[in-house]
């Protein structure tokens, strides 16, 4: 049986990684540095502000570093720390159960 | 290269489980059928009209049953589905890295 501490780990990381986006920017970030455009062109759905916030938050926490070309004009890149790479198996079990529920989905709707 | 199309089923799945306590409410359903208060008990953090969006929202999607036994009081029950029941591998996959994270950090913490 299950007990919940205040300190629960899951608890925890979904303090961090709930919200529509942050596994869905990690899920991009694992194929390699972008840029921000990139990422918002990548992400429709997401606002310039959301997509701001939601990368300092992640770069806070440790899983997401920003690195700042100096050039004209500036040019900042978003990559995966370490610590990032390690949510590789959270973003393909969900990417996994993602698919297969669209495909119930469709099979539901087309037997409708 | 990963390109996004707007029915993209990683976006879908998070819009659904995005969000601090879906993915922990999915978690504690795992072991069996809970009432509304038990979950609250497991979940201090979360108020009880979260907790009945949260589940009105999971009920919806189809991945929690509601059942109502007409007694006095009446008691309500929440269980996973079929369908509920096939995030055990996004909750596995989250609650291990929940644990390794808290890990790390301790050990960041008492090094410091």
């Amino acid at each position: 049986m299950k007990e919940s501490v205040s300190g629960c780990p899951m608890e925890d990381a979904m303090r961090l990684l709930g919200g529509r986006w942050r596994i869905v920017l990690i899920y991009y970030l694992l194929d390699g540095t972008r840029r921000f455009s990139e990422l918002r062109r990548l992400m429709p759905g997401i606002s310039q502000r959301m997509l701001t916030l939601d990368l300092r938050a992640l770069e806070e926490a440790g899983f997401v570093s920003r690195t700042i070309h100096p050039e004209v004009p500036v040019r900042v890149e978003y990559a995966l720390t370490e610590e990032g790479h390690r949510l590789r198996a959270v973003v393909d079990a969900l990417g996994e159960f993602g698919e297969r529920w669209a495909e119930r989905r469709q099979r539901q709707a087309a037997a409708a």
